[in-house]
Order: C-alpha cells, then structure tokens, then sequence
C-alpha cells in the first residue's frame, strides 16, 4: 500500500486558558522581547499506509479523535503527503 | 508598525529518543491502528509587530534560539505571515 505521512496539528480552542503559553510569553519578555500573544499547538507526524490520500486522512482523523485531542479542549487539522 | 505571526516548529533532531511519540504510538496500536512512525513536535505562533517579515523572522529565530529550543537537542522552522 502506499506511504503516507499524515501531520496533526492540536491547538486549544479559543477561549480556552494556556497557562504554558502565558507563561512562555512572560519569559520572552523578561529576554526583552515585545509579543502581543502566543499560542501553543501540538504537532503529530504520523507515518503510516493507505490505499489512498482519503483513506490516510480518515485513519489520521480517527486517531486523533480516540486519542490524540479532547473534543472539548482542542480544535485539530489534519493535513496528508504522500511520502 | 505592521504586524505578523511567526510560526515556531520544534522537534527533535534525528536520532534523539522520543519516548513520548513511542508510547502515544503504542496507544494507537493497541486502539487498533498500525502506525509505522510517528513524531512530534511543538508548535508557537507568536504575534509581534515589526518593519517588516524579514526583521519578525529575525526577531522569532532569536527568541527560538533563546528560548525556544534547545539547539543540542532540537532543530527548528520559522515562518512568518502578515497578520
């Protein structure tokens, strides 16, 4: 079957508070950096076999919905190349 | 000044072991899925202000190299979009 390498990106919904990215900011500004925001997101590169591109992407979609993000938390996307 | 975000990518070099991508693959396995590989990485997006794109990639890839990433484990992409 071919190879596809599948890339999910889970950010937090807006709204939703991210203290790790406050955080983050606050410690760049203490380096003398000026950020109006920042935001954090988890990336998953999944490397796995389908016998097409929508087939990648519904098996990518699935695990990200059992496991990789909470619905109530994260918003995800799920992008596919062929590898 | 105008305004941009950055996009941050972190992950980790080839070869550094990443026992949290391993146990997520070996969830998804045991979920049912067949997972060959599977990466991760970290994401920021940073909203700053700045002349403009090639100064913001600037200002993003020293707050990458300051604080961001760990150059003796990680290797990084910025890039940057008007916001």
């Amino acid at each position: 079957m071919p190879a596809f390498t599948a890339t999910v990106t889970v950010r937090l919904k807006q709204g939703v508070l991210d203290p790790e990215a406050e955080t983050t900011r606050q410690a760049l500004e203490r380096l003398g950096f000026d950020v109006e925001a920042l935001r954090t997101a988890d990336r998953f590169e999944l490397d796995l076999a389908a016998a097409d591109p929508a087939t990648a992407e519904e098996q990518a979609t699935e695990m990200t919905e059992r496991l990789l993000a909470n619905p109530t938390l994260h918003e995800y996307e799920v992008t596919v190349d062929r590898r």
